[in-house]
């Protein structure tokens, strides 16, 4: 069945079921950065393939937003479609409320999936449709019916993650989270994000690539905590012990029985991470005090055991990334190398370390003019050779049981131009400049995102993304809630939270450098003007020092790369081979002016 | 009468209205910065002069709020006068809400004098304590009645302002608030504020100290334009004017009955800038279209003439700083110089020069410890001798017909310590760093603040208050809607925009060292990464050598501050006195490390 055929099938039962426009999300129940198959419903409408999107069908139209990341894919899997892309954050491109408004007859009803959709999203586009004379009805599943080979729910077993890696076990992440209860006035919270329900119950699973996380709910209050999974995804001996410790599975789909059942309580929820379909069945018969996830802030400060684990796994990651790189300059010239290729080679090596579990996300691996597409995905299509002469940008991550990583290195395929050194330098300084950040407690990530852009915006240059973003403890690779961007977010950097210092450079049909390090922020000092913060370098892999112009770094970024390279020296030399250890020796040998 | 008789006799009016609470916000109907006497309330009630707090009496407590500006003035004022001081602004104090939540019993009566409070303030209110069972009083002036010395309104006239100053001509600000209108879907706005009123018509006044400013509301629709003040304030041949460009000015006091009487329009309103007693009563008939204020932004950026007159308005302060700073050489040692002589000096200079009106502002002068206390103000109680041996901080600043100005300086009194120079050479590194800062068009003020803190936060050291705020035209010093400060501010600095650049350092007990320029934001450069822009200082004023230790500071810093020197020479020499430019030639002269 093809994407025409598909929507000549959706606008079948539209009608049957009396809905003139039908918003598609495209997320999951548990509105995940990743989503299982099953949930894959903007892909499936659309062909389109973007983690970021959402698609409206009338009668006679059909519409996808995307942003910037994917106009150029978008525009390319849409051919043939019917559907028109639309550019979204952008500043005179129309709303998805204000498109069926022009789109739609007064009186028209718009239907979405609650489901796939947060709360706080679904009360913003019900008073904007209402306020116009639209219908919105949000419980219309209109996919299920007409989609016939839907992947079946993952089914995957979850499992224990030990006390030796999370640092702490599953009943003080409770009482946390019920003294937490306590001090915001509610009774109970509803968990349904992947990576706060793994980290409330040390459960890990499978269920969605790139993500050791499994799909449930979790409910919690003062005297019970209940998982809400397909049961027989535990082994027997898991179970007993979740029960001794008071948790209790029961099945994933009773979840709406539960809510309707129960007494009422006050519910903690964040609106914004709940899908519409759970908060409005708690909010029927229960008081919601609205906040953000409260596992989603106790997650993002790590403890010290969980920091030793991200260390040692960046360091066995730095060893793979080592190997790979050696592997590269030994064959380039010699075999034919691709995009596709180096990202297996990383795989392979990655796959050598202990405790390695798996890639934290799909890599990005863009040779010249595909470097310089953000979140270019090599395809069997596009798969380029890495050629001389250019720029080779690779930004890839490990999920180990000890830690999750994620780095960015960018080399050059021939003796670099003084241009292409010129912009890695500003890019490399810029990581620098974040890395080595001494800044009072409280301090918010958009106060520290300039100056990992001030050397690039000196020179006229800038990068279309964020900074840094919060990097999870085998977990997502994305994890909030604080983040290092121009934006506003209101959450100030923590001791303890793991983030990505990454800028970089993008010239469009030429090449992209990019360069990234995961940080860890502790503390730096105290003083009579409060208490400071720093960061704290993890990744363990070298800088390629052919693209580096001493001539435009300060002395404070040069003697910070020198010492780098030889903390990765040192941390890394005798787990390599001799011949790498060489080869890192003269990588990680210091450069002056 | 003292405080303690005035909140007596407030008690007993209370009493007899049947008010429980009373909440004074001390600022006047059109929520100015500085007040005129009449609307001194909050000092009235309290004997408070702190320019920010408000006051909450009942039956038995009293209490004032202030922020850390004032905790130590608050203290000392409010000693005897049976009002405690809280400390606003702190996590663990509470809210005056929660104040009256907790000492009130439900149905209790909590009052307000609605033209004193910004119209999202009192919602705020009113939602909060009604939902805890407490009745909320708008419109109530409990003080009139019993303040029976109370100043009268001030009635100075209103002064044409020539478009030689201003740039644009009155029709054309109202022809571009009218197409905002529109823009906006509005058919009308009402301008409350005194600094866009004066900017929008053109005129200027008196009824303010510090602020060339008049007291008045200004309604205008796509037909006319009314100005609601003292129609005898305007002389007759301005009236005549002002009703050729189609401007009716009525009485002040009918502003009430007008808003009652015309026929209902939509209205474009800022209602953190609208007094709640006008928003209610518009929005009784009326719809109401919530958003920023229209001329705030069309004010912040400056036209080409404004510009200039900014530039020149500079440069004879500047003379004026130059020619204190001399006499404060020659004569410190040789007289005994107080901190009250010291501002009155600064006066005397500002006094000869050209289109000088006035003082933008009560200067600060603080010698050693209170350099310290960020918004001291010198009393004849706490006027201390300028002695040897320490540091003298001084900010203080002009309105000339043509512009406004902010200066801050800081000099030693004596050969300045290590740790003294040290400091300020951190300030001054700030200060030159965010003065020649490049950044993309739509950059936030918070994207920049953290470049004026960088040195200091690499020390452990820090500031606790803004780095810039807005700098009117001619208008009020303190200028919305941009600012660079660590909080969220949305709106982006814009071209034409001018701002102070002020990072410091307080040493409690020791000394107080800032340095403060005026800069203009303008356009830098455009390349295939978007348009950048930059600053231009405006500020010409030498900054005290003695204190720079240029081993501290980068080549780019020294380079900034020597041509800053020489365009401060050139601009100022021919206009000094030939000792005085002998001088200047000396101060102003290039250092190196």
């Amino acid at each position: 069945m093809n994407i025409i055929e598909r929507i000549f099938l959706l606008r079948g039962l539209m009608k049957e079921r009396g809905v003139d426009g039908y918003l598609i999300f495209g997320t999951d129940p548990h509105l995940s950065e990743y989503v299982p198959d099953a949930w894959k419903t903007r892909e499936w409408i659309s062909g389109f393939t973007g983690s970021y999107g959402k698609v409206a069908i009338t009668k006679d139209r059909a519409v996808l937003w995307t942003d910037s990341r994917y106009f150029i894919q978008a525009e390319a899997q849409l051919v043939g479609s019917g559907i028109a892309m639309l550019k979204d954050r952008q500043a005179d491109t129309i709303s998805a409320d204000d498109w069926f408004i022009q789109n739609l007859p007064s009186g028209g009803v718009v239907a979405i999936d609650g489901l796939t959709v947060s709360a706080s999203d679904a009360t913003v586009l019900e008073q904007k449709l209402c306020a116009k004379g639209l219908t919105f009805v949000q419980d219309m599943d209109l996919l299920s019916p007409i989609w016939d080979d839907r992947p079946k729910f993952p089914n995957l077993p979850i499992v224990d993650y030990p006390v030796k890696y999370a640092g702490i076990g599953r009943e003080e992440k409770l009482a946390q989270i019920r003294k937490k209860l306590v001090e915001t006035g509610a009774e109970a919270t509803l968990i349904t994000p992947g990576d706060d329900l793994a980290w409330c119950f040390n459960l890990r699973g499978n269920d969605i690539r790139y993500n050791p996380l499994f799909t449930g709910y979790g409910y919690i209050d003062q005297q019970k905590a209940i998982l809400f999974i397909d049961p027989s995804k535990l082994e027997p001996v898991l179970k007993v012990d979740l029960e001794r410790e008071g948790v209790y599975a029961i099945n994933y789909d009773s979840i709406f029985s539960y809510l309707e059942e129960i007494n009422p309580v006050v519910f903690q929820l964040d609106i914004a991470k709940t899908s519409s379909s759970i908060y409005r069945h708690i909010s029927k018969r229960c008081q919601v005090i609205s906040g953000s996830s409260i596992p989603t802030l106790l997650k993002s400060v790590k403890n010290d055991i969980e920091i030793e684990g991200m260390k040692q796994a960046h360091i066995r990651d730095g060893v793979a990334m080592v190997n790979f790189l050696y592997w590269f300059e030994q064959q380039f010239g010699r075999e034919k190398i691709t995009e596709i290729m180096v990202a297996e080679k990383l795989k392979e090596f990655r796959s050598e370390q202990d405790l390695f579990m798996g890639e934290s996300f799909s890599p990005i691996v863009g040779f010249g003019p595909h470097g310089a597409i953000v979140h270019y995905s090599t395809t069997t299509e596009t798969n380029a050779e890495v050629l001389k002469d250019s720029i080779l940008l690779f930004d890839s991550g490990g999920q180990y049981l000890d830690g999750t990583t994620d780095i960015t290195r960018t080399i050059p395929t021939g003796i670099p131009t003084t241009g292409q050194r010129s912009d890695f330098t500003l890019v490399l300084k810029g990581m620098i400049q974040l890395a080595n950040m001494v800044f009072p407690e409280n301090t918010k990530g958009y106060s520290l995102d300039t100056i990992a852009r001030k050397a690039l915006w000196d020179n006229g240059l800038n990068y279309g993304h964020g900074t840094g973003h919060g990097v999870g403890h085998y977990s997502s690779v994305h994890e909030g809630p604080m983040a290092i961007r121009q934006e506003f977010n209101g959450e100030p950097i923590r001791i303890g939270q793991v983030l990505s210092d990454e800028p970089a450079i993008y010239r469009a049909g030429q090449y992209g450098i990019r360069i990234e390090n995961v940080i860890v922020c502790k503390n730096y000092c105290e003083t009579d003007f409060g208490k400071f913060l720093t960061f704290e370098t993890l990744t363990m892999c070298p800088i390629d020092r052919r693209l580096v112009d001493p001539e435009l770094m300060t002395d404070s970024e040069l003697s910070w790369l020198n010492t780098y390279h030889e903390r990765v020296y040192n941390e890394l030399n005798f787990r390599l081979k001799p011949e790498v250890k060489k080869w890192l020796s003269t990588q990680s040998s210091p450069i002056s002016k």
